[in-house]
This record gives structure tokens, C-alpha cells and sequence, in this order.
């Protein structure tokens, strides 16, 4: 069985990358692996100034390290009128001080402004890289607004202050109140990568 | 003598107004006076999504509330890679710190950001209005870019990271390191209001 190396050494991101490819994945007879397989890969510096470019810098390290086909994605939450910040420093937000602080800064810098002005969404830009430099790149975005208050105890990073657009259910729920399941039918990484699907074949088999 | 009011309750920033304003005030035989001098004036919620908007919206509560034709500005640091942020929220980007937790979140954010990414600019939308609702806008912008540490102990706000461009002596100096009477000279507040000059002798000699 081939191996593919996800970018990452976050055993959650490996699992729900099998879950999102294991279709994908059975037609090629191929296996997602994660980087920790890998301790000498280097780590990488991730200074690109968009999603596209960090994902794409982290899968072609990953390739050259390891020498098989690599995935990565870069993603985060763009509000709008913060001109698409957090943008790529959505992990570094607060400066280094975790999700919990990265949330609360947040809530706090939008503390003004005013509902019709907290369009946000979730963007992921997935990228896969082959060791001989052929590559593909998909984006998939969340739509929603960002709350006045954190809610929900599930997800991770931003999800209790994003509320996704278009519930139609009279609830305006945020994303770590989803369930799992409900999530990651959704969700940018999920539509990013299921993107990238097409073009894995593709390249694997050409 | 007539009077012309600055919506801001900062003696500092009245006095270095009436510095820009010295030559249109004395052909107007007018003096500008601050809001402090209005106790009763209302306290404005600066939910505006820009800073020609912020502007205005102070300038129009203070003109109501004093009769007088009145003047305000709303001014920031926008940096290139953060879509134009800190922007409208400069006071506030660490959510209440101050000045210092301000500018030590922003260097923070842009650790990893290479020096060609770092561009910025000092902006300011200067507003005049009259208690009959005529007004001008004015924007006055110092470009340059986002040093790597504080350096400076003159000015406010973000002038110790600020490095204005072209300075052609082989320095790199933040704008807290440039002597007062230098930063009035180019800084995006003097630009701005000078701007509006022009305005203030059409719209109150007519």
C-alpha cells in the first residue's frame, strides 16, 4: 500500500484527513500518514503571506523530506472588516497566548461593531505536492458572522464565536455547538480537501 | 472672535491643531476650542466601519451639540499584510491594554512577516461640520513600514514601531525618534487638516 504524508504532526488532523479521503484513498490502495512518522523532516517556517503559499510551502517541505506525494493545508478565520484578519496569524493572534486568548481578543477588538458588520469566514487552502514538483491547490470556505459572545464546548480554535450562515432552523448556533458528524460536512477543510480528491488521483496515477 | 470646535476632549491634540491651523484661524479671525469646554456635549459610540465615517460621526455629534462649526479627525495605523488593520480599531487592538500592549500585540503578530512584507502607513480622515449639516472631508496618509522592536520614547500610540519611508540619510528612525516640530511637518494629522483649510474658509466666509 502507498503512503501519503499529511503535513502535520496533530494526530486529530490525520484522523479526520482519512475520514474526508478514505474514498479517495481506497480506489488508489493508498494510506494517510502523518509527519510524526517522519521525526527528522524539518519544521518549516511558515512566512508565505497568503494560505495558498504557507499550505504550499508546508506540503513541498514534507515532500522533500519524506520523499512521497505530501498534503497541507493552511486555513484560519477572515473577518471582514478587519480587512480578512486573523487571516494567516489566526494561530498567533493574540501573540502566542492559545485559542483561548486568540477568541477573546477577538471578541474584544469587535466589541463596537455592529451586527451587519460581523461577516467572517472559515478558510482552508489544501495543497498537495508530489516529490517531483507537480502540484494542486483547493480552497474551501465557511461562511458565517462572528458572535458576541463564545458558545459551545466542542471544535477547537474559533469555533465557539463563528456562527455559520444559512441555519435555517431559527438558531443561530456557533460551530462548537455542531456536532461532529454535522461539522465536518461543512467545513472549509473538509471542502478543501474533498476538493484536492480529483487531483490526487490524477497525479498518483499519472 | 468666532469659534470653531475640535471634537476631542485632549488638550494635546487642540493645541497641535491650533499649530495647523494658525494661518486659516487668523485670516478667519477664529480660535479653535476643545470639547472639554462643552461638558454637557454627548459621548459618540465610533461604530463606523472606516475612518471617514468615524470622522464625520464626531464631528456631526459635536456640531449639534455646540452649535459651533466643528472639526474632528479619526486617524490609525493600516498595515499592508493585516488587510489594513489595526485600522479603525488602533486604540483598542489588544482589546483595552493601552498603548504599549497595543503596539507590543502588533509586533507579536508580524514576528514571522519577512521585512518586504511589512509596509504600512499613519492615516487620518480629518472632518469639518456645520451646524447646518454642510461638511468636508479631508485624508492625510505617512507612508512606511513596521519596525522589528520599539525604538523612541517621543510620541504616542505606534510612532515607536513606525518607520516612515524615505528617509535619505541612512537612517532608519521610527517616528518616536523624530524631534516634534520634524513629525508635524509630514504626519498623516497635519497633512489631513491642512487638507481641510481650503474647506474651512469656503464654508464659513459663504
Amino acid at each position: 500500500m502507498s503512503r501519503i504524508v499529511l503535513a502535520s504532526r496533530n494526530h486529530h488532523k490525520v484522523e479526520e484527513l482519512r475520514e474526508i479521503l478514505s474514498d479517495a484513498c481506497a480506489r488508489l490502495g493508498a494510506e494517510i500518514v502523518g509527519l510524526d512518522e517522519f521525526p527528522e523532516a524539518p519544521d518549516v517556517v511558515e512566512d508565505g503571506i497568503t494560505f495558498v503559499e504557507n499550505a504550499i510551502l508546508k506540503a513541498t517541505s514534507a515532500a522533500r523530506a519524506t520523499g512521497l506525494p505530501a498534503l497541507a493545508d493552511d486555513s484560519g478565520l477572515t473577518v471582514q472588516i478587519l480587512g480578512g484578519c486573523p487571516g494567516i496569524f489566526s494561530a498567533r493572534w493574540s501573540g502566542g497566548g492559545g485559542d483561548r486568548a486568540n477568541l477573546e481578543l477577538l471578541l474584544a477588538q469587535l466589541g463596537d461593531v455592529r451586527d451587519e458588520h460581523r461577516a467572517a469566514a472559515f478558510v482552508c487552502a489544501a495543497a498537495l505536492v508530489l516529490p517531483d514538483g507537480r502540484s494542486a491547490v483547493e480552497i474551501g470556505s465557511l461562511p458565517g458572522a462572528v458572535a458576541r459572545a463564545a458558545r459551545g464546548d466542542r471544535g477547537f480554535g474559533y469555533d465557539p464565536i463563528f456562527v455559520p450562515a444559512g441555519q435555517d432552523d431559527g438558531h443561530e448556533r456557533t460551530l462548537a455547538e455542531y456536532r461532529a458528524e454535522e461539522k465536518n460536512g461543512v467545513s472549509h477543510r473538509f471542502l478543501a480537501f474533498r476538493g484536492l480528491a480529483p487531483h490526487l488521483k490524477e497525479l498518483l496515477t499519472t
